[in-house]
C-alpha cells in the first residue's frame, strides 16, 4: 500500500522548492518572472504525459520525472534553444506518496541540474491518473528559432543518435516473452528498455542547429511520420539503410526482420531530425562531432508536389502499415 | 453516445489554429516564440483543471474552456500583468467529440479575444479524464511583478468583487434540493451557478495593482486560507462583516446562517486579494472604480508574530472548521 501522500504545501516545500530558480519566489507565489536577455526571444513548448499512455505507472518515479522533463528539453533542442526553466503541472493520485515524491524530485533535480533548466513554478492537483504537464522555456537569438518546416529542395535531412531503440524497448515491456526478445542478450534488452525509460535530449546539438539547420523537429511519434511533418511543404526521399541503428536494434532486427516497421514508426526516440543545406553539411557534421552527438544523413528534401518516399536498399519504395505512432497503449486508440 | 473524436491534426487545424497568435506558427510547430518587449519582464503561471475535481464533466464545453483560461488570467491579473498568450495542454477522453471540441474552441475564442491572450501552442494527448493544463504568459514593466507576500504592518487588505458566490454555486450543484436553495429565487440560484461556472478574471484591475499594491494574489482556495497565505510573513486582522457579499449570497445566508463558512472558505472566487499602503487607499479605490471593479477593504496586516484573526461583528474571533478548500469533490480527499 502507498503511504500517506504529502499535502500540497509540504510537497512543494520539501521536494520542489529546492529546485526553484531565480524569479520563482521559492514556489510561494502563483506566478514567476522570467528575464529574457536583451536580443533574445523566448521559446516555449509543452508536452503532457499521462500514466498508462506515455509511461507505465510502475516505472521508477525518478524515471518518470526524467522523461517528463526530457521530452520538453528535446523540443527546445530541436528549436536551437538554450534551456532556461520549466513549469510543472502535477496531477497526482493517491499513489504519489512521500517516497514516490522524493524519488520523483530526485529525477527532476538530476536532469534540471544537468540541463540548466530550473523549476519556475507549476500547479499540483488531484487527478484520477498521474498526469505531468511540463511547460519548458528556452532562449534563442531574437527571431532565430529553428522552424519545423524550413528548407528547400535538395537540402539534406539528418537524424541524431540511433532510431528505434525506445520503440523496441516499449515492445519488450509489452511482450517480454516474444521470441525475438529471447534471442537477444540481457545486456541488449537492457539497452532498449533504458532508451524507452530515459530519453536523452540532444540539447548539446542546439548551437549547431541554430548555426546550420533550416528546419528541425524532434522525433517523438516515429521517424517516418515525423519526416512527413518535417517535409510537409515539399517532398522528400529517405533511404532506410541509412537510418542509424544501435547494435541492440540490429540484433532485434536480425531475430525478427519485420521489426523494421516498429523501428521506423514506433516513436519515443527523442532524437533530432533536421534539414541542412548541402553546402553546410560538412561543417554541421563537424559541429555535431565536436559536441559528441552522432548525426547521420538519411535523405533529402525534394520539390513540392513530389512524394515523401522511403526506399529499400534495392531502391524500391517501402510502404508502412502506419506511418506514425499514436501514444495510446494503456487507455484507448487515438 | 459521443460522436467520433477528431484526430489530433484535424482538431488543431479546425478548432485551435484559428485562435493562434503571432509566433505560434499556426500551431504547426512543437514550440512557439514570444517576443517580450524591451523593458518588460515575462510573467508565467500555470493552473491545471481536472474533470470531476475542478469542473463537472457535463458542464458545457464552452464553460469548461472559459474556466480553464479564466483561472490563469486571474493569476496574471493578481500579478499586475497584461495577458499575452497561453499554451493549452489538452488531455482528452473519448467524450471530446467533434461537437464538444467546437464548443470548447468557441469558449476559448471568446475569452481569448476579450482578454488579448492568444493561443501559442500546446499538446493534445489521450487521458482517462478530461485534463486541461493552461500555461499563461503576461508582461509587467521589468522587475515589477506584484508579489504575493509584500506589504508592511498597517497596510490595508482589499478584495475585489463579491466573495462566496462560486462556492455557493458549487454547493447548489452538489445539493440542489437543500432547503436553503429552495428558499431562494431561481434568478438568485442562477447567479450563483453562473459564478461557479464562469469566473470573471479581474484583468482590468491589473494596472491599479501595479501602481498601488505591495502584495496580491487571486482568491481560488477560499478567502480565509488565501488571506493566510497573503499575510503569511506577518499577522493580519480581517472583519467578517466587511467581506463584500452579493444579494444572492445574502439571501442564501439569511436562509442558512452557517453558510458563512462556505462563503469564506469555499474557494473558486477568482477575485483579487491585495495589500495597499494606507496612503494609497483612496487613489487605489478611485483607480478601481474607474475600471468598474468593486474593491472593498476587509482588514489590515499586523506585525509579524501576531495572529491572523477573523473577527465577528462583535469583535470576537471566529474560528473555521477548515480555512481553505482543497479541490477534490469528485475523486479523493486531499
Amino acid at each position: 500500500m502507498a503511504g500517506d501522500a504529502p499535502g500540497e504545501f509540504e510537497l512543494i516545500a520539501r521536494h520542489f522548492a529546492p529546485l526553484a530558480g531565480p524569479g520563482a519566489f521559492g514556489l510561494m507565489d502563483d506566478a514567476a518572472t522570467l528575464a529574457v536577455p536583451a536580443g533574445e526571444s523566448l521559446v516555449v513548448t509543452k508536452d503532457m504525459l499521462v500514466e498508462g499512455v506515455h509511461f507505465f505507472a510502475e516505472d521508477a518515479p525518478a524515471s518518470i520525472a526524467h522523461k517528463a522533463l526530457a521530452v520538453n528539453l528535446s523540443d527546445l533542442a530541436a528549436k536551437g534553444a538554450k534551456p532556461l526553466g520549466f513549469l510543472l503541472g502535477f496531477g497526482r493520485t493517491r499513489a504519489q506518496d512521500e517516497a514516490w515524491c522524493a524519488g520523483f524530485a530526485s529525477g527532476l533535480a538530476a536532469l534540471s541540474g544537468a540541463s540548466g533548466c530550473v523549476l519556475m513554478g507549476g500547479d499540483t492537483v488531484n487527478a484520477p491518473a498521474l498526469t505531468l504537464s511540463v511547460t519548458a522555456f528556452g532562449t534563442v537569438p531574437r527571431g532565430r528559432m529553428v522552424p519545423r518546416q524550413g528548407g528547400e529542395p535538395g537540402d539534406l535531412v539528418y537524424v541524431s543518435g540511433t532510431i528505434g531503440d525506445a520503440a523496441l524497448g516499449l515492445a519488450l515491456r509489452l511482450a517480454p516473452d516474444a521470441p525475438w526478445a529471447a534471442a537477444m542478450t540481457a545486456e541488449r534488452r537492457d539497452v532498449l528498455l533504458d532508451r524507452y525509460l530515459h530519453p536523452q535530449p540532444r540539447n548539446a546539438l542546439a548551437p549547431a542547429l541554430l548555426a546550420h539547420a533550416r528546419g528541425a523537429m524532434d522525433v517523438s511519434d516515429g521517424l517516418v511520420g515525423d519526416a512527413d511533418k518535417l517535409a510537409s511543404r515539399l517532398g522528400g526521399r529517405f533511404e532506410i539503410d541509412r537510418v542509424p541503428l544501435s547494435e541492440a536494434a540490429l540484433a532485434a532486427l536480425s531475430a525478427k526482420p519485420d521489426l523494421i516497421e516498429t523501428i521506423l514508426t514506433g516513436g519515443d526516440d527523442y532524437e533530432i531530425l533536421c534539414v541542412i543545406p548541402p553546402d553546410q553539411s560538412l561543417i554541421f557534421e563537424a559541429a555535431a562531432r565536436e559536441v559528441g552527438v552522432l548525426v547521420t544523413r538519411i535523405g533529402a528534401l525534394e520539390a513540392a508536389g513530389s512524394m515523401r518516399l522511403w526506399c529499400n536498399p534495392d531502391g524500391r519504395e517501402r510502404r508502412f502499415t502506419r506511418r506514425a505512432y499514436a501514444h495510446s497503449f494503456g487507455t484507448q486508440e487515438s
